[in-house]
Formats: C-alpha cells, structure tokens, sequence
C-alpha cells in the first residue's frame, strides 16, 4: 500500500570538499550580521571555526557558543535574546544535531515574539523566522537537510522532537573533512541514529517498495562506511558516504509513499538522555533491540523484510540479533546492563518514559507495551 | 568517489488520491487567470480534463491544447502568444512529460521578451518565470518534480534537453490513477524512460554507495511494477509504485555525490524521434543496450555491479542480456529492426546522430564511438 504524501524541501545542500568557498556569496544575500551558534570549542580545536571565520571577513560576527550535546531550552533563550538585542539578519551555525537543532529554534525565535519553549512545544504558531545557513561537522540526525529538532527542557523534564517548516536551513555546507574529528565512539553513535532514521521512516505505515530499497541502501552504506570511518577517521571517502547516508535518512525521501514514520524508538530513548544524559546514538542502540522483539508479532512480515534485504536472514528473531551484532561490533549499549545502570536508575527511566508518553508511535504504545520493551532491555 | 554536488528542489509534490482536492488553494495564492497547456485531447476523453476543470470554478481559464507527443518549438510559441496576450497569472499543465516540459518554457517565456527557442538553445539568461503547477498523467520523464525540459525543433531539426532553475514546477499533483489509461505499449516505453534515468545517473561521475541503492532499487521497482500496470492498468497500488519510481529517478536524489550523469543515450536516442517520430521510451531501450557493449571495456566494473545487483550476473555481456531480455518481456524495441527502418533511413539518422553531436556524455563519443553504437544496434 502506498500512501499518499506531500513532499517539500527548499534547503540547497552545498556538499564536498572546500564547498564553504562558497559561504559568502550565500550570506551576503541576507545582509551583514551573523549570530554565531556553536557548542563547547571542538570546533575551535579542530579548526573550523578558523575556517569558517576566514570567510566572513566582510560580515560582523556575534557568537553564541557553549550549546550542549542534549541542547537545552536555555541556551536556546539566552541565544536569542543575544540576536535580538543585536539585531541580527541571520543565523549561522557550526556543528552537529544539537548546535543546528537549536540554531533552527532560535533562528525561529529571534524573528517571534514568544518564548522559545512554546513554540517547541506547538502553543504558538510562528509565521516567519530569521534565515539560517549551516556548517556541519557530525554526520547522524539530518537536521542540515530537514526542518525538525529535538530539544531538552531541564526544568520540566522533557525532551521533544518537532518540525515545522519554518525550521528547514536555507543553506547547508556539509565538507567531510570537517568530520575527520568525529571519535570512533561518536561516529559508531552517529552510524546508530542514521539506521534508527531510516528505520523510523520504514516502520510508519505505506510500503512503498523503492523506498523500501532506498531504506536498505541507508542502513547497509551507514554500517559499511560506519566501521570504516572509525578504522579510518580521516579518509574523506568514507566520511563522504557515511555523510550522504545520513542525509538520505532524514530529508525526506524515505517518507515518499508513507503517511509518517514510526517515531516510537526515539520517543522512549530520549528519556535516557534526559535522566542521565547518555548520548543519543547509544540510547537508541539500546531501545531498538528491544523495540523490534515486542512488535516481532505485530509487524512480522516488516521486520523479515529488513532481515532479508539486509543480511539474508528469514526470521524476526534473526534479523533482531544481526541488528544487535552490527551494534555490538561497534561498541553500541544493547542492553541496560551496558549503561551501568543501578534498579534505581531503571525505575526511575521507567517511571519517565511512562510520564513522557511516546509520541508518534504507529502502533500505539501503553503502558503494558512500555513495560515489555524495558523488560526486552534486560 | 564521492563528487561535490550542490542540491536544490523546491517542488511541492502532492502525492496520491483525490489529491486535486488541494488544487484550489494552492493555484488561488498565484491570481485568476490560468493558462491552461495540454495535449491532443485523450485528457478529455479518459475524464482527467473534467476532473481538474471542476476544481478550477473559481479561476479565468484560456487552453492551449495540441502539445504533441515529441513537443514542438511552434507550439510553445502559440502558447506562448496567448498567455501573454491574456496577461495570465501561472500555467497549469495535464499531461506527461511533453505537456509539463512545453508548459516549463511557457511560463518562462511569458514572463520573459524573447523567442523561446533562444531560452532553450541558451542564448538568452532569463530571470522570471510565472508559476507553473501541473497534473501528472503519465509517470515517465520525472518531469513533474525537476527543472529540465526536452523540446524539438523541427525546422533547425534538432531535439534538445536542457535545465534551467527557473523551470521547477512551483506545485505537482501526482494521482496515480489518473495513469490508469496509459496503454501497455506506452507504459512499457515510460519504464524505459525511467530505467533509462537511472542508469544515466549512475554512470556519471562518482560513485556514492547509498546512490547506487538506490538506483537500483529505481530500476528493479520500475521492472517489476512497469509489468505490472501492464496486466492490470486499472491498480492504484502498481501504479503508485511505478509512479514513485518515475519521480525518484530524476528528481535530483539520484545525483547526490555525482557530478552530472551520462546523458549520452538520451542524447543519441531523441535523433530516432526526430527523424522518425519514433516514441521516447522505444528509443532509449534500442540506444541502451547498444551503449553498454560499446562501453563494456571502458567502465566494466560499473556494468558489472548493475548486473549484480539487479540479475545477480557477473560479467558485462550477461547483464546486457539480461537488460535486453526485460525489454523484450515488455515488447520495447533493442534493434533497428525492429524499428523496420530501410537501410536509406539507417543512414539519415546516423547522419543525424553524427551532425547533432551527443551533448552531456561523460565518456566523450567521437564518430567512430557513434558508429560503433549504431552497429550494436543491428
């Protein structure tokens, strides 16, 4: 069954090496003020920021720095408060998910009049948004070709992802060589999150079947090029397919003919994050396992379908344990046990994971299902 | 190797049945007065014509109709003429690729003061277009979600494809039954089209891994499901599925980390419609093969990885085989005889080919190449 679909996706994608030549012909349209958003100075250790700022000789500069792997509701304010008072034309962020995500929010919010929160959470209807031009320095969540984010509220305990289509970048620079940093820890997360992406988009409902083969190509080049990239941080072909993966999985293309995807795996691994700020590939790593043996009898024949295509394999249960091999093979948590977590810390997650009702699940997910899938991460 | 690219679409695509039902509010933002640009009149007499004029109550609408199969110069001029002439506000096209193609350089051309065949030969940089917005009946060239156009010439006697950014349709509405009535022999010549697509992409330069999955998945699924619609033109899920496989093959994914595809078969095959009317698709699957055996020693490793993938076969000569055998399962011409063409008409096109030089191949084609082709066509 093919389900029918609206696709829309303006952002221009500028990919490969040196393509930030190109940085300020495409600021230059928007004026000369940049707010600067980048995380905790990795980028300045590894030399970006150097060459990005070589570029914006002609533009002012005012920075916002220090946004966190989880990114917060509260640097997300304080960013824009700063755009505000200065007056900004543009946003330009350097960095992975979490850097983009909250560029997207406070890109958004600085050309509002709301608290940023409560456009997170959908109470205001936002109508216009500052433009937001992207340097991407991880390849895992899209955000640099997508307009959704995830965003962490510390103080109520939530961490949500959205979209509105005021979020899409207008430009992104996407150089593989400024993924040479990535650890191999990182780049076996990100490797995580792109086939969680691209699975998420699989499992929704409508069964289109070259999306289907699109799907498989993510999830085999991302395990492939994975691997290689940690053997090899800085071999620009690996990154360069790792990187394309990553894209793919998440700007669109994987929704052609699906009415959604199922967002249920990402819904229960946020609370992770949120509990113990475990880093988000890992936390998915750990909910996917156990997510795919409680819907083994629901959507059987989907889940044999991945394990053919993928590994040849003819069995929910098999497909499950490559699934689990490929992530042990990179050193990815499978189970609880992997996160050293205390029974305390399991109620508590649990306990969280109830309260934050996962959205978006295809197959609805109470609590009875809830319970299954820790259990099923034992 | 990965290439540097630069992506940008910004067609909305509106997917699936009743569809049409959002044709209203989108054309409203744009003004009144509607140029209406199709065919020959089958639009008519299968009811699609009925179906969209009764969502257009509220709009002015001048027709131009009479857009033919190998779309002429003359009749974007005609069109041309009118919109100008009734000041209209946007172009809406029904049809395949021909109508939608013609209609792209209508929209341009009314906002435009030049002679259309100049916009297309190059010689003029325009800046403007009216909006265009179009009604898929025929899933074929991808025409509804790129910016190319292919358009002929018939007293110059050239055939050209050609891209402009300005040429992206504004909105597209894809409702696979209104594909219900294209005849077996046409959507047989449509899935050679969209093969044809595919595989152009994948012989340009650059090899992105997660690309080459997805042309292949292109392929397979256009095979599978080209036959399909054929036994049973009436399916919405069969023709959902070829549908899709038409508009991934050419709307701009297949070329992520590629610079540019080989264009070389289109470009060798529009001298067959030229000179004979031949259809699009009878072309290209009597070029394709013909192009492979001349380049099997030039990229063998590149045929042969198709021929894995699609046939699980291992040398050059066999995936060739294996291409010709689905175009003759769907009884789509692979040599000149099958054209029934006299030996003078041989010679007319080959003296064709060799005067209109193949533009956009990735390995040059000098006469001796073209000659070669030709033979293999025997």
């Amino acid at each position: 069954m093919i389900e029918n679909f609206i696709s829309y996706n303006p952002v221009t994608l500028y990919f490969g090496k040196a393509c930030l030549k190109k940085l300020p012909p495409v600021l230059s349209k928007y004026g000369k003020k940049v707010l600067l958003v980048y995380g905790k100075g990795s980028i300045k250790k590894y030399g970006y920021y150097d060459k990005v700022v070589e570029e914006l000789e002609d533009f002012q500069i005012f920075e916002y720095s220090g946004i966190k792997p989880n990114p917060t509701i509260e640097d997300v304010r304080k960013a824009t408060e700063l755009g505000k008072q200065e007056n900004v034309d543009m946003v330009l962020a350097i960095g992975g998910g979490s850097v983009i995500d909250s560029a997207k929010v406070i890109a958004v919010s600085i050309a509002g009049t709301f608290d940023p929160w409560d456009f997170v959470k959908g109470k205001v209807q936002a109508e216009k948004t500052l433009p937001l031009i992207d340097v991407l320095t991880l390849a895992a969540t899209g955000t640099e070709m997508n307009g959704a984010a995830v965003i962490q509220n510390v103080a109520t305990n939530e961490k949500l992802g959205f979209f509105s289509p005021l979020m899409y970048p207008k430009h992104s620079f996407v150089d593989p060589s400024f993924q040479f940093s990535v650890s191999a820890e990182y780049t076996a997360y990100a490797t995580a999150d792109i086939i969680a992406h691209a699975l998420e988009a699989y499992f929704g409902a409508g069964e289109p079947e070259v999306v289907d083969y699109t799907v498989f190509g993510i999830v085999k080049t991302a395990m492939k090029y994975g691997k290689l990239c940690m053997q090899e941080p800085n071999n620009y072909n690996y990154r360069a397919n790792h990187s394309l993966a990553a894209t793919l999985a998440l700007n669109g293309i994987t929704y052609f003919g699906k009415k959604g995807g199922d967002w249920g795996v990402h819904a229960i691994a946020h609370n992770f994050s949120m509990a113990f700020d475990t880093p988000h590939g890992a936390t998915l790593s750990l909910t996917y396992p156990a997510w795919l043996r409680y819907h083994s009898n629901i959507i059987p024949e989907r889940i044999i379908k991945l394990g053919k295509n993928l590994w040849n394999v003819e069995t929910t249960e098999l497909t499950i344990a490559k699934l689990e091999e490929f992530f042990r093979s990179v050193s990815c948590p499978i189970r609880l046990s992997d996160l050293n977590l205390t029974n305390e810390q399991i109620d508590q997650v649990r306990n969280l994971i109830k309260k934050n009702k996962p959205n978006g699940a295809h197959h609805q997910l109470d609590d009875e299902a809830l319970n299954k899938i820790i259990e099923f991460m034992h």
